[in-house]
């Protein structure tokens, strides 16, 4: 792996395993879940705050910051970490997912794609070597190579043609990369739910070489069965021995499966997300603040968390301010939601560190949609 | 005073005066400025970082808190303070001000004011009586009068007239309140710029007898140099051994002048307010981050400032986040302001315990508007 980099199994349950990704700037404890912080903030939370709910690293979206404030600015002012308030690991994308999402008169070619931005219009190229020039500006510790990734469903031919690309442009983002001590490049696994698709991409990916890889083009439409049946073989094609992340992932029953079938990392905005229009999410399911069963209940939101929001207030608080629009209902329930989905991976760490993960699972799943709370 | 509260003046320079209000719920040091939790928040912050800020007590609205989630609800709930996770002194104003800026379909009878909420057009009436009770149901320490308060300018004769009925509704509000151990119940003086109405208010208010003593029916219009007329007079006609409270100011500069013409507590939304759209206030003034000339510049919003805000962040960051609306600016920003404002408190307390105030007022006067901060 890369200078400064270091990655450890400590222990394995099935196909699943735990460890430690060593960074210079810290440790990231595996199974890990990586919360997005999209514009240079996990939004409504304080960095410290994020870091309290047990968060290692942070993803930060290189379309939205290459656009506002800008990749060279922020290289000015002292990189991403220094920008954000956060010195712990950050990994970035590459940009491809978004562009192909939020932008507009986007035109994909060899090269890249030059798209308009979302946000006022300018024109903009992201290609392998611009991606690489805005990671490196930005300072990431986790860069990602800069792919393609079709919309699912799509037929072979055109999953195959996409996937073929991306692997040009994952040679091309590894020279551009060139050696950075103290950063790491991560290659991204295509082949949309074609296994043999997945297997060549993998191979291509072995080939260049990186110090982790992730497994892109999944959570796209294909829904959990779909994208569990790629999870039971595409680990394996990658190397045992590096970091394997499952990008955009997602519900906690999508967590668990992933980390069952061998993923190390993921990244999901659900949990802020939700945090924001009064969804909060607890092992047994999710409850929708918003109704009114809520406002007289004086029980916290969730009995068995230690969260700040749980600790301190009631079902029937949360509502009100949610009903209300007040800001302090998304800084309670995101910090809530990150800290149950950091609390679960620290389940699946523990369970897998005792070889229990089968139990840990059928509890999970036992448990889910119980009592009052709404099923998922 | 009621049972369990105390007020000691310990220091006094000119008319200005430090000192003690003690409470059931601890200790609130004078001259005290109150952040204003309009309905059951201090907006974008947690309690914990409003007690962070230096603040001893703050401000709920009747208003708003009866008409979401209603009084009722709260007193079921424990009171406002478990509800809103605060376990200092609050003080509750009557209602009296909000329902005739934000209501409609007011009429105002002797009996009180009937009006339609503007959250959902019920009906609700407001009086002394009922006022009292609903701040009884908030469980609030300090009660205040339920009074009317006509937008100046207006003629003697209406300002004489509504004098006279909050003065009617002054004693209404004592007989309602009745005796409360461990909660005050202050008196709100009326008489707009008209310094003999002022003192006739103050005469029947002493008549009346109250815990402390509110200067209301100012910073409504009348602009800074007619309230300081006011407040050249009215402090010296209520009882120099009962806390003297100007209700809703002010800017930094009115808060000084206050102080040094006897008052003792302060509220205002302004610093809350401000920090939601992009202004930071200093001591040297006000800095709008949504101007583009803060984007690159690698400096806190005030580099003497010791807040979070100040201490982790650039204005290119506070710049960054308030253009992209991320909540994390309103955050920030509020804790600075409420920090800034607190501070300017200290300082003045300070000040007057040292028999420093002139010296204190002639540095802050002098340095207000100067470098690169916009002028106030």
């Amino acid at each position: 792996m890369a200078t400064g980099f270091g990655f450890q199994v400590t222990a394995t349950d099935g196909k699943a395993r735990t460890g430690v990704i060593d960074t210079p700037r810290g440790a990231i404890r595996t199974p890990a879940f990586m919360p997005v912080g999209t514009a240079g903030t996990v939004k409504a939370m304080l960095p410290e705050s994020v870091a309290a709910t047990g968060a290692d690293i942070l993803l930060g979206n290189t379309y939205h910051l290459m656009l506002r404030p800008g990749a060279e600015r922020i290289a000015r002012l002292g990189g991403l970490h220094r920008f954000m308030n956060w010195d712990r690991p950050i990994l970035t994308d590459s940009g491809g997912f978004q562009v192909m999402s939020l932008s507009s008169l986007r035109k994909l070619t060899e090269e890249g794609v030059t798209f308009a931005s979302h946000i006022d219009g300018s024109k903009h190229l992201l290609s392998p070597e611009t991606s690489m020039q805005i990671q490196r500006d930005l300072g990431s510790d986790i860069v990602m190579c800069f792919d393609e990734c079709p919309a699912l469903p799509a037929d072979d031919a055109t999953v195959a043609r996409s996937m073929a690309l991306s692997m040009r442009w994952a040679q091309r983002s590894r020279d551009a990369f060139g050696d950075r001590p103290g950063h790491a490049l991560f290659g991204i696994m295509q082949g949309g739910v074609n296994i043999s698709l997945r297997e060549e991409s993998a191979e291509k990916l072995k080939e260049i070489g990186f110090d982790g890889y992730a497994v892109g083009g999944l959570a796209v439409g294909e829904g959990q069965e779909a994208m569990f049946s790629v999870l039971d073989h595409a680990p394996g094609f990658l190397p045992a021995d590096r970091p394997r992340y499952l990008m955009g992932v997602g519900k906690p029953d999508d967590i668990v499966g992933a980390v069952q079938r061998g993923i190390d990392m993921m990244d999901c905005v659900l949990p802020s997300r939700s945090g924001r229009t009064g969804q909060g999410w607890t092992p047994r399911g999710q409850v929708n603040l918003r109704n009114a069963r809520h406002r007289d209940d004086p029980r916290p939101l969730d009995e068995a968390c230690t969260c700040p929001a749980c600790r301190s207030y009631s079902r029937a608080y949360l509502h009100h301010v949610v009903k209300a629009d007040e800001i302090i209902g998304s800084m309670l329930l995101t910090w809530h939601n990150l800290h149950c989905y950091q609390s679960l991976m620290q389940g699946l760490r523990d369970a897998i560190a005792a070889g229990t993960l089968a139990d840990f699972v059928a509890t999970f799943n036992a448990t889910r949609t119980a009592g009052d709370i709404a099923p998922l």
